[in-house]
Formats: C-alpha cells, structure tokens, sequence
C-alpha cells in the first residue's frame, strides 16, 4: 500500500512565485502525513483564466524553470513522487502539461492532448501518448483534465501497464442533481473501473475571473470506487488515502472476466473510427 | 421528446411461454402509460444461468420463433419499438442477441460481442458492431450488458449517428458503498456522457440459481444523469422516462468544446491497442 495526496488549491493567475509557495506549504503537509505520492491541480504553476496565448505565454516556464526546480528540490528533501500542472513553454510551442518529478528529476512531461474550450486558442495541443513512468510508488502515467473524458486515452497507459494515474484537472464548475457526484467524478471512476487502474485526480478552487471550478479533487480505487474525495468543495484540501498499486496488476473482474483480455480489439475500428459500417 | 420505458423483470429459466407472458403483461403496462420505446433484459425469453451450452440451447428459438413472433405481434399493436434479449439459435450457433422489433417487423439482430465469465462457455460471440437503426422514436442502437463495460464498443453506434442506446442486461449482484450508485449505473453514466447519448438499459431481478442481480434498471440523459432508476432494487418494475433524442445531434459541452470533435483519433492507437510505445 502506498499513501497518495491529492493537493485540492487554488492557484494565484500569473504569480508564480505565490503558486510555488502554495504547492511548496501543500506538499510539505502532504509528506508529513506520510504521502509518497503528491499530486497538484492543472496549471498550478501559473492559474488558468488567461485572455490570450500571450497572457500565458508570459506565465509560462520552461522544463528547467524556477517552477519545476522547486519541485525537484521538494521531491528531494521529501522523498516523494510529485504530479503536478505546468504552463510549460518550449522553444515556440506553449503546452498545457504535467510534469512527473521524483527524487532523482524529472521523469516525464506529458503534453496535454485534448484542449478543453478556449485552451484550443491559447495551447498548443500535445501529440504524444501518456507516458508510463517506473517509480518508487510503481508504474505511474498522467495525463490531464478533459484527456479523461476520452476513453480511449485511458486505455493507452492502463494496456501500457499502468498501476496509478495521476491527473491534474482544474475541472470547470457545472450544477449536479441534489445528492450526485460532479459528472467529472462519474467519468473518472468509470475510466478507473473499466481499467482496474486507480485514479487521483487534483482539482482546483478560488474563482479566477469569473472562472469556478468543481473543487471534486478525488481519489479512486482499481474498482472506481471513491476512497477519498469526490465531492464539490469551494476550499482548498489535501486529500489524503491509501492505494494499492498492485490492484492494477489483476484485471480479472468476477469468475473467468478480464476487463482487458476480454476486450474484441480485434473487432474495433482503427484510428479514424468514423461512421463504421453497421 | 418520446417516452420511454425499461421493463425490469424476472424471468423463468428455461420457461419461453411464461417469460412471453411476462413480457406481453410489461409492454401492455408500459404502452399504457404512454411509452413509445420498451427495453426488455438481457435473455428474457429464456433466463440466465444454464448449467451448459445444452441447457441453453434446449431453451434458445430463431429470430422467427415463437418468442420474436410474439414480440412483432405486441408491437405492431401497440405501436411500439421493442428490445429485447433473446437466446437465440441460429444454424449450429448460439447467440446472446438483442433484437430490435417495431410495428414493421424486426429490425435488428446484435448479438453480444463481450461474453461474461461462463457465457463464454456456452453461447458463441458475436462479431458484428452495434447496429443504429432509424425507427420512429430515433436512431437506435443496442448492445448487451458486459458489452457497455467496454467505452470503444459504444463510440461507434455513437459516432455512427445513435440517438438512444438500449441495453438489454443481466448485472450481477456486487455490493455497492453505502449511498453509492450501482457500479455498472456509474459507468453508464459515462458511457452517455463522453458520447451525448442516452442511454436506456433493462436489468433484471429474481435469483435463478443463487445466481442475484443487481436490478439497477436505469434510464440516462445525453449528459450521463440518471432520469429514472439507478438503484439497485429486488422488484419488477416498469421504469418510465422522457427523453428528447435530439438531445444526441449536439455533442457540444461547453464553449468551444465537442465531445465527438475534439478526439484526437489520428492519436489513438489502431485497433490491436497492445502496449504502445510511452
């Protein structure tokens, strides 16, 4: 079993320097309850509601920046595994990613790939599949925000052998029934379930602009059940609780069921997965 | 908007002609009370748990047998659009199949392509995608039960232009946390919500063998909220709901955001999906 947290904050827009003081208070309370995995909101460098690609551009940082400089050295003091969103600038590209950094550096950036509303004007998108990353806490993938309302990006990293998938989300507010779930939750246990691959996901509060967020930072097991979180909340939270990665090793769901080897990829479309024949 | 009924019932094992009374008694109740599209469980004409292939042969009829014949009669009467679940024999080939019957006659035959734990001992898989059939409460299309645990099947009746997916299924029995949604009922929330498709799905109840179920009968809008049912019960019951299949031509969610649009299928893996390269 390993100790996860997910960082539920609300970012400063454009003030770097606050948003890493932020992250650095969140991961130090994290890592004194133990927490060997640390995960942060989309975008926590930097905030979210920008007007314009040179807004963000003037927010951003490259890999080697001051942000992620001072998630490497918490990474280090602390021995954990960190998640966490950056408005990453590279060369003349401007990506909305998250960074996955441990003790030894960083492990891997992953490009966010599907743009969520007027990120599409302000990003570039990522063309690069989630990554799987060995690490102290097992076999960790991420991928960030709207990315987990495609099912098929899910699969990538779970057929990939995934144990855990870190999300930073900043999932943008929307009304739910009395007594339901956010939507975002009820997808999210669904891609975990039907993967038998845990899900944390840290999402953001603080209205920015106008902008509110769902605040429904959740934490799921290989079953999508809920373990910790999942609930709308306007107030920043470390959201605390155990997971077991070895749970995503066994993909066998009742009697001779296997939610992977019983997959008919033999029958899916390819790619284009246009108006298929029926 | 139409009206629409998902009939959860008990049928008895290896007893065609009380199963067909069962049914007939369902689809007079819900036509009644106004209902345009009746979806029956997963293998209602027959009952679930055969000991064996034989078993279930001795039990299973061709589309044009008494059951599907009954089935027509109902519809053309009531001027209904029917699904249902029919263990069906088709030349040496045995089939968990839904049909698909309205007052012209039958429609659709799909048999399910994702077996569930022993039924793979008994009946043959299907190998045909989703059917999406123009009828007059919209296009329709149908999967079986397990089928729904698998995201890639429902995109294709889904890009392939569905406006209702109606499920006939047969879940097992699973203790849900206290206050939680059936799990199956939260990954057909999803199923609906990432593809802005209504989702109409028809359980069962009554224990056949020690064989329970989780009678989670539900109705979902295109945005994945439970409109009728989603809670596990022991009883028949005849669950009603409106639904506009409008709803499923605009897959818009947000801005500038398309749920269908915005996949990135030139990224997605082609069908194989085995261990892509990270």
């Amino acid at each position: 079993m390993i100790v996860v947290a997910a960082c539920q904050l609300a970012p400063a827009l454009g003030d770097a320097a606050a948003n890493r003081d932020r992250v650095a208070a969140a991961v130090e309370d994290a890592a004194g309850r133990g927490a060997e995995l640390v995960v942060l909101p989309e975008l926590v460098s930097s905030g979210y509601a920008f007007e314009d690609r040179a807004e963000a551009w003037a927010s951003a940082e490259d890999v080697d920046g001051s942000t992620v400089q001072a998630w490497r050295r918490l990474a280090a003091d602390r021995g954990v595994v960190l998640v966490g969103g950056l408005c990453e600038r590279s060369g003349d590209s401007l990506f909305n990613s998250a960074v996955v950094v441990d003790p030894s550096g960083v492990r891997a950036v992953y490009r966010k790939a599907h743009l969520w509303d007027r990120e599409r004007l302000i990003f570039d998108a990522g063309d690069q599949a989630p990554p799987v990353v060995e690490t102290r806490v097992g076999r960790l993938s991420t991928m960030v925000c709207y990315d987990l309302e495609f099912p098929e990006w899910v699969r990538i990293p779970a057929l990939a052998g995934a144990q855990i998938l870190a999300a930073p989300v900043n999932w943008p507010a929307a009304p739910a029934p009395p007594g339901e779930r956010p939507a975002e939750v009820v997808r999210a246990q669904a891609d975990a379930a039907v993967n038998r691959l845990p899900i944390v996901a840290a999402d953001r509060v603080g209205v920015e602009r106008g902008v509110a967020w769902v605040g429904g930072t959740v934490v799921t097991d290989a079953d999508g059940w809920v373990v910790a979180g999942g609930w709308s909340s306007e107030e920043e939270a470390v959201v605390l609780a155990e997971l077991d990665p070895a749970q995503a090793d066994d993909k066998r769901i009742g009697g001779l069921s296997d939610i992977h080897a019983d997959r008919r990829a033999d029958l899916y479309p390819t790619s284009g997965w246009v108006r298929p024949l029926t």
